[in-house]
């Protein structure tokens, strides 16, 4: 059969990864594929750069609307990232008739919708594997490995970043501003973390992967997001004597009566699988009906691990272009008239455990106030871990760890907390997740 | 659209699992793959029990050639196991131009070959994600997720009994004999255990996924297949010690000159996230060269478990049952004209690290025989361990790890050791991977 053509928006790291191994796995590919998948085309910002990696035989131009009315090319590759011009350049590409494949989180979590709706209407289809957990194969798993299940949750730990900087803090007990600067010192981090580090990221890939588990639109504007800039070694050490461990995690869970979907730093029981991910690895927990817990372990991000996501999806489209549209399967795991409009419950609605850690003046009574409050709200205590006071110093850490709780209760609770004489400054709230 | 027609081979632990799945999740389903997918026949043993389990609205029959004829039935799914009659049926099913979905691993593993040029011949899909890791994707992973990578190995815990065993051994100090009879009390291992415990089961699911992994034929019969049964406790905790788990693993890798296909009990550093595999649970770790090193983590055994992997296999087949046959993925994720004849290496010409353990008179000059045996062959060393001899005893345990190493040159050197006049008994090899 002849080559399939692709044309790439962008050669950066996840393009020229791309260009990488289509090229040095041309054979193996086209062995999985029944034909050749060929770049035939490249748009890119800097001509004389990319002559330099590309090598003869690539057509390069710096008008990417040029790649995506290329006759020629039957599917066009996004790696621009963001939203314009990459939104503008992949619905004109559909609107051409293109087969679209895309690593950019940010344009799928929040324009997915109308994307994908473009891309029925018109017959192509837009895969996006890339943009999330780069090369874990999760996209696949969930949307047709597992799709025997009813999905109640998944848990994951989505962002390399935050990850390897949450792994450092816990193995050398230093604070996070420090461990932030030897992570940019390494590359792990960007000049400006604020995207990674405050779960923005983290939070585009949970949309995603909420969307595909429960049949829903995207509704990342819905997320709640919480970063872990706030976070201290105390609390990472303190959660650790208790027999946790600190991840920053991407959660989305179904109920009746709605869809939780949230970014937080969370502690995780030691023992479960997904707490022993460490450095820049990602890790996503799918727990469904049928299966049970499954978990889902790679790279997240790279150039060769993204670009594994990327051909992935560059062999499936191969496979099925020509095939007719309902052989194919749907961007959103569910038939496009089949989705449901459950909606994001707001953070007050969600119920979870939590970790509070408190400062306390060291005197009868205080406990008592505390305790009471909590019981007063219906919030019931799994654990209680209660410091000495520090040589000199009158006042002592007291941590709780509570049983499933209302988050708004809990809030309550805190603002109570906060107002007794006896406590010093803010009530420190981690959530808590045991994932069984 | 009109339901999918459906007939089970068998309406056990499986076959019931997938009848159950398939009804509570039948919206659910419908909504992803556009149309009902029913089972319209079950060929069973016992009619008044399969009735009473199954309900109104089933045939039963308890002919399984009468499902394979069954004009009426688009997919037959082999839920019966075993050999014959289940490769009769699968073949005569594939004549009748009938699509296949199976969890039968021993057939796969051994009739795959013939299977499937006989489906290619009839342009019908054989499906079997059911017949590896239960209810983890690993199939659809590696022939998909991961289709733009030269899979360079892969190992994997993909035996909940022995993972059972070997857990219970670790974590309570018990032999073996003590764990497998509470293994039988607790339903986790048959009362004839030697297909779990000796390697067989854990040898036909390593032969499929390294034939999906390599684009090779199956080669079920040219596994190295060695078992847990004569692991002891203190080897375990030896390895423990010295900070590695002991799991059977079934390890594939590809050389130049051929591929390495052994299933056996293996040491891990702890550190790796395989080695906290724990329970009756499944793992696999596929190292790509793209992508690096990914791992999937499931419920290995099991109703729902199991029947997760037949439904989605079944959604699979639906959706592109009317497609014509180049759309779809080829049965061993190569197309059937590109699969190459790398033949399985025999054991002696592999090459990983070594455990070796022996009892030694405490006595001058043993250290020493014995490091110039290994010097001698080209086995270095890594690391030692000298246990002093128990009080009132005269021998000391030495527990020696290698680094890489040619199996017929660790095999030559404890022939030689075992020679020595201050070594009494036998010499325990156990293989270590650092699997990175």
């Amino acid at each position: 059969m002849k080559p399939i053509h692709v044309g790439l928006l962008g050669l950066g790291t996840v393009g020229g990864g791309t260009l990488t191994v289509l090229r040095r796995n041309k054979e193996e590919i086209a062995r999985r594929a029944g034909r050749e998948i060929r770049v035939v085309q490249a748009a890119v910002r800097d001509l004389a750069k990319a002559r330099a990696f590309a090598g003869e035989g690539l057509d390069l131009t710096t008008d990417p609307m040029a790649v995506v009315d290329n006759a020629e090319i039957d599917i066009v590759v996004e790696l621009i990232g963001g939203i314009e011009p990459a939104r503008s350049l992949v619905l004109k590409a559909i609107q051409n008739g293109k087969h679209v494949v895309t690593a950019n989180k940010a344009l799928i979590a929040k324009h997915g919708n109308e994307i994908f709706a473009a891309a029925q209407g018109r017959g192509v289809m837009v895969a996006f594997e890339a943009a999330v957990a780069g090369g874990i194969p999760i996209i696949k798993a969930i949307r047709e490995g597992l799709s025997a299940n009813r999905i109640q949750w998944l848990a994951g730990i989505i962002n390399g970043t935050t990850n390897f900087i949450l792994s450092e803090m816990r193995d050398k007990g230093l604070a996070f501003d420090t461990v932030l600067k030897e992570a940019q010192r390494l590359g792990y981090a960007e000049a400006d973390p604020t995207f990674d580090v405050e779960g923005v990221d983290a939070a585009h890939k949970l949309a995603i992967l909420s969307a595909i588990a429960f049949g829903v639109p995207m509704q990342f504007d819905a997320a709640y997001i919480e970063g872990i800039s706030k976070l201290t070694r105390e609390d990472i050490r303190y959660a650790e004597e208790l027999g946790y461990r600190v991840k920053l995690l991407g959660i989305t869970k179904r109920r009746d009566d709605g869809i939780e979907l949230r970014v937080h730093p969370t502690l995780i029981p030691e023992k479960r699988l997904i707490a022993n991910v460490n450095g820049a690895m990602n890790a996503v927990l799918v727990n469904g009906d049928a299966v049970g817990a499954t978990l889902y372990y790679g790279k997240g991000a790279g150039a060769e691990p993204t670009a594994s996501a990327v051909v992935a999806d560059l062999v499936d489209v191969t496979r099925l272009h020509t095939a007719d549209p309902h052989h194919r399967v749907p961007h959103l795991a569910f038939q496009p008239d089949q989705l449901t409009d459950l909606k994001v419950l707001p953070m007050d609605e969600v119920a979870t455990s939590y970790y509070l850690r408190m400062r306390a003046l060291d005197k009868p009574g205080v406990l008592a106030d505390i305790t009471r409050i909590l019981a007063d709200l219906n919030i019931s205590i799994d654990a209680m871990l209660q410091k000495e006071p520090a040589e000199g110093e009158k006042q002592a850490d007291i941590i709780i760890l509570t049983h499933v709780a209302l988050e708004k209760h809990v809030n309550a609770a805190i603002a109570r907390i906060e107002a007794l004489g006896s406590i010093d400054g803010r009530v420190t709230r981690i959530r808590l997740e045991e994932l069984n």
